[in-house]
C-alpha cells in the first residue's frame, strides 16, 4: 500500500564541502547582522518576543527603508508598484532584500497598465474596465477586475459585518463574518460580466481597444459557502420562490434572485484569487449568482429576504432591463449569452509587418462550458477552430490561441463562441435584428455579437463593424 | 448550426420609466461634474487628447487626493492596502470612487497577512513563506507567492533584457522580450515549492505555523513560451543532453537540466495570475521546469547553454545535494515528491469548542496529479477520504476538504497524499530511517512527511511529532 519511490541513484559526492560552505556562509551573514551599515544590520536592542519581533521588523522597514529613497521613489512608479533604481548591470549589485515590501509584494514600475474609467475620464463614471489586452491565461489580476458600483466601494469592518437572513424562513437568522467561515466552503473559478460591457457598440464602432469594448467582464477563483447551506440553515419555508439580495453601500444595491437558482449553484463569496476579497468586489463578502449579469452578484451583501415573488426593486424594473422593437422592455434577462473577443491584436495594436502572429483571446458563457472557439482572418468568409486551453471550466473564461501567418494584407479579424448547449455566437446584424436599436447608445445591455478588428495594410488595429 | 437560444419570455414592462430615469439620472450627474466642490468635478481647462486626459486624470487623482489623508493614512496600514476612514453606517455615506485607486486595486485594510521572514526577524534571511493558513482555494496571491534569492531581487527594465541561447547548437540566437513574446505561448497552474520546505523540521518540531512548516510553496497560473519552441528554433546538436539556466540576479544563479525535461514541459514564464511575472518572482521572464525543486526554476533568465553533459554548477554540487546516512551526498535529486499539509486548523490556531470544523489543506505531486487525499484525526489510527476541489490539475496544489465533529478531547489531525503515481506521503519516521538525519538541523532538503497538528483540550493547536 505505503509505495515509496526509490531515491535518486544520481551521481554521490563527499559531505565535506557542504558542511565546510555552511560554516563560512554563517560566519558572513553573522558579520553582516553585526555591521551597522549593512541593510542586514539587526541592532542589540531587538526584543525577544517573536511576535513583536516580525512586527517591530515589517514596520521598521518600512518606516526607515520607505521614509526616505523608496517611498519617495513611490510616487514616480505607477499605481501598485514601488519605483526603484535599475543598475546598469544587476549583477553587480545585491538586489532588494526578501521582506523590503513589508511582506506583500508589488507589480514591477515597468507595467503600468490599469484599469480605466468609461468613456474617458472627463466624464463621470461608475465603473472601471479591465485591460484583457494585457491579459495572460484565464485569471484576472485581483487589482485590475473590473469595478461596478452605485454608489462607490464603501469601508466595512468585517469584525463588525453581518449578513441578516429572514422573511418567508422558519428560523431567521444572523450570521458575524466567523460563523459563516465556520462553515464547508467550496472554490469555483467564474467570470462575472457586468450586463453592459460593449454597451457603447450597439450603433457604431465606438471605443478604440478590446479594454473599452469588452473590459467589464473578469475572472477569479472565488471561495465561499454554498447559498444552499445557508438556506437550509433557516429552513425556507413552501411557497417561497424569489430571495432578495441587499448590498451595504450607499445604493443599498438590490436584486431578486429565483429561488431555484439560488439553491442549485450561489454561493456567498469570501476569498478571491487566493485571499480575501478585494473592497471593489464586495468585501468582506458578495454573493455569487454563477453566469448572470454582473450586478445580481451582490457586493458588501448584508441581507437576504426569501418571498415567493419578485421584489421588483429598482435596479430590475427602471433599470437593467432590455427595451424591445415594440417599445417594451424584458425584465429579467438574466444570463450572459456566449461571447469572445480576440484579445491580440486588438484595437489600437500595430502590427510589426507580415508574418507570424499568435491570434489569442476569451471566450466565456452563462451557460456552462465553451465547447468550441472559431477564428476568422478573412472578415467572417471562412472559420477555423482555434485551440482551447484547458481544463475548461464551467462559466469561466477560456483562452483560445490561434497560429496565423498574416500576409500583410488589409484584413479583418474575427473570434466566434459555441457554448455547450450548441450556441453560436451571433453576428451584430443577427443580434440587432432580433433586438432592435431601442436605448439611448442604440441598446444598452446584452451586447454579445461577434468583435471585428480590422488590419489595415501598415498593422494598425481598429475596432470595426462588419458589413 | 447557428441556433440562437430565445429571448427571455419573462414579464414585460413599458419604456417610460427607463428613459426618464437615464434623463434624469444624467442631469445629476452632469450637475456634480460642473461643482468644483464634488470629488466629480471636471476643471473647464481638461485637455481634449483622450491619452494625455487619461494620464493626467490618474496622476491628478493620486498627486491631489493621495497627498493629504490617503496618503497619510497609507503608512498606517498594512503592506498593499491603503487605510481608509471607517463610517458608522456604510449605506449612509459616499464610497470611494472608482479610479481612485489610480486604475490598480489593492486589499482591504482589514487583511493583514504577509509573508513571514525564516527563522524569525533577527536572523539574516533570503527567503519569505507563504501565509498558507490564510489561504483560500488553490491560487497564491502574487503578493503573497513564497520568496526565495541567492542575490536579492534584481531590478531589470524588461526593453534592455535578453535571453542569450548558445552552447551546442546550430544557430546561436539572442531573444528580446518582445521577440519571446511573438511566439505562441501557453498558460499552466503550477505549484513551486523550495526544496528546503519544511528544512526545520526534521528533528524535532520547531515552527509553530503551517506557514513555517510549509510556506515555501505557492501556486500561480504561469503563461510563456514551450522551452521545446526555443530548442527547436536554436537546432540543438546531437548529442546534446544539458542545459544550463543563468539568471540575471546577483547570485548569477545556475542549475542544470536535463534537456529530455527541458523539451517535454519546460517553458519561460513572463506571465503571473494574468499579469506580468513579478519582480520577487523573476520579471521579466523566468524558467519553468514543472514538478522540480524551486531553484531550477531559474529567475531574471539570461542564458541558456546546451551541453553533453551536466555543468556541476555550486548550486547543484556544494547546495541542494541530499546527504545520506553514509556520508555521501545525493545529486540532481530534482522532483518534489508528494505531500499534504492541513492548513486549518493549523499551528497556533484555537477551536472555539466542540462542534462541527471543516478541515481543509492543500495537497500536491511534483510527479502529476494528486489522486487521493486522506485524513485522520485520531493521530494516524485511521484514515478516510477527503474530498478534493477540481479541477485536478497536474503538478498543481489541489485543495482537500474534510468535515470533522471536534469532541473536544485531545487529539491529532495529519493528512497524507497518494498521486497518480500511486506514491503515497510517508510518515517522518519512514522517511528518516530512508535518508537519515545528516545535516545542520537534521538534515535539509526534500521533507515531505505527513504534519501532525496536536489540538489540546482547550483547543489550542500545535506543531507535534507524532511518536
Amino acid at each position: 500500500m505505503n509505495k515509496m519511490l526509490p531515491d535518486s541513484t544520481l551521481p554521490e559526492r563527499t559531505r565535506s564541502s557542504t558542511e565546510y560552505l555552511l560554516a563560512a556562509e554563517e560566519a558572513a551573514l553573522q558579520a553582516k547582522r553585526a555591521d551597522p551599515h549593512s541593510p542586514y544590520y539587526i541592532p542589540p536592542s531587538a526584543t525577544p518576543d517573536p511576535t513583536l519581533q516580525r512586527r517591530h521588523f515589517l514596520m521598521g522597514a518600512m518606516a526607515v527603508v520607505g521614509a526616505g529613497a523608496i517611498r519617495q521613489a513611490r510616487a514616480a512608479a505607477p499605481a501598485g508598484a514601488v519605483a526603484r533604481e535599475v543598475p546598469a548591470d544587476a549583477t553587480k549589485v545585491q538586489g532588494t532584500p526578501v521582506g523590503d515590501d513589508g511582506g506583500y509584494g508589488t507589480r514591477s514600475q515597468f507595467e503600468t497598465e490599469v484599469r480605466t474609467l468609461y468613456p474617458n475620464p472627463t466624464t463621470f463614471s461608475s465603473w472601471t474596465m479591465t485591460p484583457l489586452e494585457k491579459g495572460m491565461g484565464i485569471i484576472t489580476p485581483s487589482g485590475l477586475h473590473f469595478e461596478r458600483s452605485h454608489g462607490g466601494t464603501p469601508t466595512i469592518d468585517p469584525s463588525k459585518h453581518s449578513l441578516y437572513v429572514h422573511g418567508m424562513v422558519k428560523q431567521p437568522k444572523k450570521y458575524s463574518m466567523a460563523d459563516l467561515k465556520r462553515f464547508p466552503s467550496i472554490s469555483r473559478v467564474h467570470f462575472i460580466e457586468c450586463s453592459g460591457n460593449g454597451l457603447t457598440e450597439w450603433s457604431k464602432p465606438t471605443l478604440k481597444t478590446v479594454q473599452g469594448t469588452h473590459g467589464l467582464t473578469s475572472t477569479s477563483e472565488w471561495t465561499g459557502v454554498p447559498l444552499s447551506t445557508i438556506l437550509g440553515e433557516v429552513d425556507v419555508r413552501s411557497g417561497a420562490k424569489w430571495l432578495l439580495a441587499e448590498g451595504g453601500d450607499a445604493a443599498v444595491m438590490t436584486r431578486s434572485i429565483p429561488l431555484e437558482k439560488a439553491m442549485k449553484d450561489c454561493f456567498l463569496a469570501y476569498g478571491q484569487n487566493g485571499e480575501a476579497i478585494r473592497p471593489e468586489q464586495g468585501y468582506p463578502i458578495r454573493l455569487m449568482v454563477p453566469g448572470y449579469e454582473g450586478n445580481m452578484h451582490i457586493k458588501w451583501l448584508r441581507r437576504l429576504e426569501i418571498s415567493d415573488k419578485p421584489f421588483m426593486t429598482r435596479e430590475e424594473t427602471s433599470k437593467y432591463t432590455d427595451l424591445r422593437p415594440n417599445g417594451k422592455a424584458v425584465q429579467f434577462s438574466f444570463e450572459m449569452d456566449a461571447k469572445s473577443v480576440i484579445t491580440s491584436p486588438s484595437g489600437e495594436m500595430q502590427l510589426d509587418g507580415a508574418g507570424f502572429y499568435e491570434i489569442t483571446g476569451l471566450a466565456w458563457s452563462g451557460r456552462g462550458r465553451v465547447k468550441r472557439v472559431e477564428v476568422s482572418t478573412d472578415g467572417g468568409k471562412t472559420w477555423k477552430e482555434a485551440q482551447l486551453q484547458g481544463p475548461i471550466m464551467s462559466i469561466c473564461h477560456t483562452r483560445f490561441r490561434f497560429p496565423w501567418k498574416w500576409n500583410g494584407r488589409e484584413t479583418v479579424i474575427q473570434s466566434r463562441c459555441i457554448d455547450e448547449t450548441g450556441y453560436m455566437q451571433p453576428t451584430l446584424k443577427q443580434l440587432v435584428n432580433l433586438r432592435g436599436l431601442n436605448g439611448p447608445l442604440g441598446s444598452i445591455y446584452h451586447l454579445n455579437a461577434i468583435q471585428s478588428w480590422k488590419i489595415a495594410n501598415d498593422g494598425k488595429v481598429s475596432n470595426v463593424h462588419q458589413s
